[in-house]
């Protein structure tokens, strides 16, 4: 594991990995100030398509870790990205989600449509989503507009349970219009490939850290960028055997990476 | 095709079968109208959720087709006799639909809820399907409610186009809940199977007439009841080959049918 010591940039998950719900994770604050004073780059790589930025950063800080907004970039981020610079020339999008997926696609310059025709179906979370938006995306997608999902993630872990995540409604979207979303946020390469463009940085020196196979590792695997384990959210140690992707390194803690990294895990 | 003279029973699909939306099949009213005249049984089998037997017997009357009220067996229905006969001896039912899975529930005897808890969900079309109804119905199944669906239909055809179906929010609870339905219309067996219950006749002498391969016929094959295809609406001869269910006979019309029960297809 000695390739740790020469990472210069940390692409972050939040949930799980910096805190778990209105919790944080004991040691997280402390690891991101000393990725800063030792002139460490990062971003904060979130598939949560609801929050802005700001409100991300609000919500670190608010649990004493550093944030400032454009340390974060979310999966709503991605898809208004991945427009602004796609081949279409027209920049209609019709969006299923919320206030973090419509700022985003306005400050790129797309023109958010309430009806059809649209160039774009992207969709988000949405607790506002009904059989009328799932209608017009479907009719949307099947008269060409391309079917963009920001993220799969099935369910939303909450205080009240699982809750139905992004995913689900891009289930109900893909059935009705027989048309498989392109999908931006992890395990897409393209969230990591854009985070890695975005920073100007090289992947070989670049680390994705999480807590979920299923989106970070993966997401990490999918776009040839090594990869960190962490034990402290959703995905377990006998988790790794049956995964798609399998993490580089496996870690109990953002402590003990920090080790890793100076060469004193000893 | 000889055996298709000894046919005492006829299950048949109604859309693309009797009509197509609000236009009759022409030789429909008269195809009935001699399985009555000449003592032949027929019920009508139909995956349409959100009508009552009474609004499609009016409908197909409204066509120039004879129709009772029970000679309508709708996945409504099939729903409800389910839960009926079930172990289970809750009966609290989550319903996600419309008028017919509303009345089909309560007229067995169902506890229709509109919180939690529930023993069952059972999900139908549902035009007025919201993040709220997929969010109980996901808790729900996730403290052990039954999830049945009365059709997994991708899509609905319209004047309008190709719209939702049952099968798109189905899709978002199924993937939600992370619980497959138990589906209760073609092309699941259990349909073709209460009817002939229903009916109180033999499978050997019973036929099930539709014109989708997806469905109609696979819900014979499935239910090891002898199939006809008629060529009228969905599926087109060169689907045959590809499909997960044969049927037993392909035939262009309903009067095509009545020549070959009669013997005098020469």
């Amino acid at each position: 594991m000695t390739w740790l010591r020469d990472i210069e940039t940390f692409l972050i998950d939040l949930d799980g990995t910096l805190y778990r719900g209105n919790e944080v994770i004991e040691d997280a604050p402390a690891f991101i100030e000393w990725l800063q004073s030792s002139g460490r780059r990062y971003l904060y790589v979130t598939n949560n398509s609801s929050r802005t930025p700001e409100q991300v950063a609000d919500h670190l800080r608010h649990l004493g870790i550093p944030a400032q907004t454009e340390d974060v970039f979310t999966s709503s981020q991605v898809a208004a990205e991945y427009i602004k610079t796609d081949g279409r020339s027209g920049k209609r999008v019709f969006a299923v989600g919320e206030g973090g997926l419509y700022t985003a696609l306005t400050e790129a310059g797309c023109e958010v449509v309430k009806e059809g025709p649209a160039d774009y179906v992207v969709q988000g979370i949405d607790r506002d989503f009904s059989y009328e938006k799932l209608k017009h995306a479907s009719l949307l997608i099947q008269s060409g507009a391309l079917f963009i999902s920001t993220n799969v993630d099935k369910a939303l872990p909450t205080e009240h349970g699982l809750l139905p995540g992004s995913g689900s409604l891009a289930a109900a979207i893909r059935t009705a219009s027989g048309t498989e979303p392109l999908v931006m946020g992890k395990p897409a390469a393209r969230m990591i490939d854009f985070a890695i463009e975005r920073l100007g940085v090289s992947k070989d020196r670049a680390v994705v850290v999480g807590d979920n196979l299923e989106t970070d590792i993966l997401a990490g695997v999918n776009a040839d960028v090594r990869t960190v384990l962490v034990l402290t959210g959703f995905s377990k140690e006998e988790h790794i055997e049956s995964a798609e992707g399998r993490p580089t390194v496996v870690l109990h803690s953002l402590t003990d990476l920090r080790r890793h990294v100076e060469g004193t895990e000893q």
